[in-house]
């Protein structure tokens, strides 16, 4: 199985290309078509999908590497999400049906109960310098304290603009790898970051005082040698964090499906409470979560992995992985509530350069990071409660297979008389695209031999 | 801050709209910018990403709901991965700027060192029908060892197609909701579900297996009363697994840095052994882990949170958040590993309705899903590869530096000599857009003085 350098000319003539960056979109696509059995329909696609405004398409094509299109994916609105008594339009971005609809709803039913009540609770970044060091721990923390502060003095120069926007270096300690990494230690710096992600200016102080760690503590004379293993930002950002509630009396379920509103209530606590207590319920319950918070994150042009991993993580803090959002029931007072950490930017990064990215800003009136943190927040509430909510009543086919008939009839041109019809005979029936096709075709026989 | 449904009528009247769902594009827009300050650029752009051809626009607008414009994201292709020693050309989509280089270097890096060697060690999906059971927990498993074949065999109707292609309903079990749920059970059923993802067949499944198990154990007689909590698949697949490894002799490290390749490959090691123990570290590891991996699950129409939340869950399991990919070191020998659960699928779904997902599934060759999910796996890991390969050798900011001095560059349109000069004279200064404006005046103005 193993390949050494020798065989490296040997395996260059099989296919493997060098240079491919340097090709143009045209002759990576000439290229291709000779390494795969391509299909003209896939070509033309590729082709049909870019921009015809060429600077428009620049743009995207700097975006990313080896560009040979743009993927498409609807960007809709979810309307009425009243947080904290603001009313907001929340653009969303997501290739899952439903996921829009959904917080829609629920973004209508709170906004008419009083609606999303967020906080940020923190704002705190962090990074980590890891190196080893070979001398004693005692000599190093004491080095550490001597030169701490000159350290932070010597990423002025990087940080000076960030500290005029209101951001910069909080704190910087040292932190031990502890017994399973013996001579592995790391600082561990905190940042804020303003409305910027922070991710660009968090590496490049790290890496600043990275050199300026290993000169200082060189020049203590301390016994001892210290190399630097990596100098990197943490998506872990457990004190960068926003809250999310709603809260109301459990009367206002009493319309939302055959139950009485406390039992409702009751029934969502359980719900929410089995998520808490089985991982594999909970993995989907956030995953419901994230459906929401998502759409927004890609609608504003920020990073979805960072805070899914964040999240995720976050959600395992326990030693047992659960769920982000819990219920609260006293008497008749219902109290729904998520907590999740994001760094997530309002400048810098894409959200200054993606078209649509600055126009899903626009929508929401231009928000603050923490803002935005808050709006995310609430999209990841709605979605939350519109799956619970289906699948409590009437369970989370329903909705899927009306908007999956939906869009059926649609790509098969029926009529609104044959519409109404399927509508009726799919009501408690499984939808296919095969079985929808036989439906008209019936009714559509029928029609003909009247 | 509580309302009450009296006051749902004073509510409406303060822009909150209901019906929004049945407007036209067009009126729901005009909406909008009644709520909103909207600029005309905004405006504009919502209208100008619209796709000219009116069935293709159909297309996106009925993937989701409310939909206004079409979110671009660029569309890259990543060659040389040579996979189980098949040459494929892996088609990404990413908002993230050097994913797409990182991934296409680590590939060809590997390429001729011996290839990425993928499996798939299982595919079994799981399902859940949460319920209460006032009766005992003895008489219930009884009772269900009774009607478990009956349970099976009365949703033949709808696994039957799924049968043909391989998959079906493969078991189902019992299991209580442990202490802190007293009364709460759930059935866990185990599934195979062929090349498709398998969401909607597995909820159909389970929504008609609810009904069924409610009605038959009411035929038991047994004491007790029986009540669906819900019915819903689980995003949380261990045993839907794909592996991936990479191995060689550290020798093909030696020519990578100023270190020798046993350095190289130490350090390595040392960097992914901090991610298995330190929290903070293995949240950003693994978030360059699923860069690359969501690339590829967006280009083939899946769905990235249902991977990220199972694949973060999957990295908790131990108890304490750990690295995904590990190093094993014995003599010269390198091993580099990943495991990674996840759920996709190459039919059915967005797959076969997204344009440019049935685009990126020609790319691959029109792969099976287990195939996929081992080219997302080694996605995956060669972005790993090179996040790792950057921070231990010139730090992760050198690499984007360059492509964002060469993005800004592009922008202010500097002839090949202004970026020659640039180039060289940011090759250890922090880059940013007013610092490369005032370097490119500053050679301007030298150049016209001349």
């Amino acid at each position: 199985m193993l390949t050494f350098p020798s065989d490296r000319n040997i395996m260059q003539q099989s296919g493997i290309i060098k240079g491919f960056s340097k090709l143009s979109r045209r002759e990576k696509l000439t290229w291709l078509r000779k390494q795969v059995d391509l299909s003209d329909q896939t070509l033309e696609l590729l082709d049909i999908h870019l921009h015809t405004d060429p600077q428009l398409q620049e743009i995207y094509e700097d975006i990313s590497e080896n560009t040979v299109s743009n993927y498409f994916l609807p960007m809709g609105l979810a309307p009425n999400f009243l947080i904290n008594d603001e009313l907001l339009t929340v653009p969303m971005v997501t290739e899952e049906s439903s996921v829009v609809a959904a917080a829609s709803h629920a973004a209508r039913f709170w906004a008419i109960s009083g609606g999303f009540h967020t906080e940020v609770t923190g704002t705190r970044k962090v990074g980590q310098v890891h190196f080893t060091w070979s001398g004693s721990e005692e000599g190093l923390r004491s080095a550490f304290n001597h030169i701490r502060a000159k350290l932070v003095q010597s990423v002025k120069p990087i940080t000076g603009r960030m500290e005029q926007r209101g951001g910069g270096v909080d704190d910087v300690v040292i932190k031990t790898g502890g017994p399973g990494l013996p001579g592995s230690y790391h600082l561990l710096v905190t940042f804020q970051t303003a409305n910027a992600m922070g991710a660009n200016f968090i590496n490049s102080v790290l890496e600043a005082m990275a050199g300026n760690f290993t000169s200082m503590l060189d020049e203590t004379g301390l016994d001892g040698e210290v190399e630097i293993i990596m100098s990197i930002l943490s998506n872990y950002t457990p004190e960068c964090l926003a809250t999310c509630h709603v809260e109301a009396d459990t009367a206002i379920f009493n319309q939302l499906s055959h139950m009485t509103g406390d039992k409702f209530a009751h029934k969502f606590k359980l719900a929410v409470d089995i998520a808490e207590h089985d991982t594999r319920r909970a993995v989907t319950h956030n995953k419901g979560i994230f459906n929401g918070m998502d759409a927004v994150i890609m609608a504003t042009g920020n990073d979805f992995r960072a805070v899914e991993a964040c999240g995720h993580a976050y959600a395992s803090k326990s030693g047992r992985y659960g769920s982000l959002s819990r219920v609260e029931l006293s008497g008749n007072i219902f109290r729904f509530s998520l907590e999740v950490p994001m760094a997530v930017g309002t400048v810098g990064g894409l959200t200054g350069t993606h078209p649509l990215a600055g126009a899903s800003l626009d929508i929401l009136g231009n928000p603050s990071a923490e803002k935005l943190m808050q709006v995310i927040a609430a999209a990841g509430m709605a979605t939350n409660f519109s799956a619970v909510r289906s699948l409590i009543t009437t369970g989370i086919q329903h909705g899927h297979m009306k908007m999956h008939l939906g869009n059926i009839l649609r790509q098969l041109k029926a009529s609104s008389r044959e519409t109404s019809e399927a509508t009726s005979h799919f009501r408690n029936r499984a939808v296919s695209y095969q079985k929808v096709v036989s439906f008209l075709n019936s009714i559509r026989d029928q029609n003909e031999r009247k």
